[in-house]
């Protein structure tokens, strides 16, 4: 036997359409967008895959992508769960920031290892500048937890507690489990699942709206086949390579 | 001390543009009702008031109310709970009638009897029918109390539970709480935190999108001022002066 998961990275934001890096900022999604999420949800339809529990992060372009979603699937009564660790890699100081401006101000190389390096945070955002989350009642609770900057293995070590705790009991409750989040927590989440090495996961992207299906051991919750699968294979695969060169 | 209530009714349906009875049939919002739902979160926003978590009924012109609303008030993170027993009055056989018609068919007084008398039901809803409800999954684990028609008593008799279990916890442990709900099952709310009588409550209209907000005394759950208030009291008055005349 087998459980359910599906992963779905959030459709375009308004940062996403400008190019900038966003991280912790709460933008909203984009008409085009809300119209990924609700594609996801008809994909997700299409396939006879019905969530009994969403997880979101805090995030509303994650949120709304969610209830999109799971409207258009006809399941948006389900029961909601959030958590702040499920959200996107914190920026540091490149929040805000224009992507193809840092690349050409830094290099290719400096880009490069803020973007996709295992363990190089970007510089911290300072707690004054204006895209920063200190104070945002929101992340009260947090404390010393509240992070100025974040690498990918950062994103792990706040979100493998959320998985084991919030994800897997719903997964061994035998409910079909959708992640609605972003694409750096999918990604902590895939390296995780699949077992990816902390120097292949670079090469992982992960398209926006578009759901990534997993059916994980009852027993083990180890993916019957690593890497899951999209629903539409083909687009998902033009839209990673598209990911992969942003800032090009 | 005192903790703070906010109900929030749908904003306008596909169906309350037609003026077809709606119950349980679970109709979208129009664009009009997702603009009401926005301009209720941004009265709260103005009037200082923040929902700390909301809870909904299992239908989506409630769920996609609280998502807009608390959006605009940017408290999209907060914590939601759902329950069928926030859900809207069961219309029994009336569900996907015209309102006009039913009224030039049965007569003004059986008509106003279905409505607005308490004990009276509609006559039930066959399981066969198009609008029924039954083998949705929503409600599998509703057994027999699956309604198939209900009056203001019945909606009463299955919310007042969820009111003691759900949202009162919330309320002792200090919460902003919303409902965001439906025309009858915030009548019942109100009625109970009011103590409005069984013939009073057919007098009272709640208009769609506009918070009504308590106070409650945080020892007995009373309401410090009887009947809550509007944040914009005159739109009210003249929103559920409309509510009266639907029909008409």
């Amino acid at each position: 036997m087998t459980s359910t998961l599906v992963l779905l990275r959030h459709g375009e934001s308004e940062w996403n359409a400008k190019n900038l890096f966003t991280g912790w900022v709460d933008v909203q999604l984009t008409d085009k967008g809300r119209g990924e999420a609700v594609r996801g949800g008809e994909q997700l339809v299409e396939a006879g895959i019905l969530p009994t529990v969403v997880h979101t992060s805090l995030q509303r372009r994650a949120i709304n992508t969610a209830a999109l979603a799971l409207d258009a699937a006809d399941r948006h009564w389900i029961p909601v769960r959030r958590s702040w660790r499920l959200n996107e890699r914190h920026y540091g100081a490149l929040q805000g920031k224009d992507k193809k401006q840092t690349l050409d101000q830094y290099g290719e190389e400096q880009f490069m290892l803020w973007r996709r390096s295992f363990d190089v945070p970007p510089p911290a955002l300072a707690d004054d500048d204006q895209y920063s989350q200190v104070g945002d009642p929101r992340y009260a609770d947090l404390g010393d937890e509240m992070p100025r900057t974040e690498c990918l293995k950062d994103v792990i070590a706040r979100l493998v507690p959320y998985w084991e705790s919030g994800i897997v009991p719903d997964l061994r409750a035998g409910h079909t489990v959708l992640v609605a989040a972003h694409g750096n927590s999918l990604r902590a989440i895939v390296k995780h699942l699949d077992g990816i090495s902390d120097e292949d996961i670079a090469g992982l992207n992960i398209p926006t709206g578009m759901p990534l299906v997993y059916e994980l051991d009852d027993e083990t919750l180890q993916p019957v086949t690593k890497g899951g699968r999209y629903l539409d294979p083909e687009a998902a695969a033009a839209a990673a390579a598209a990911v992969a060169n942003q800032g090009r």
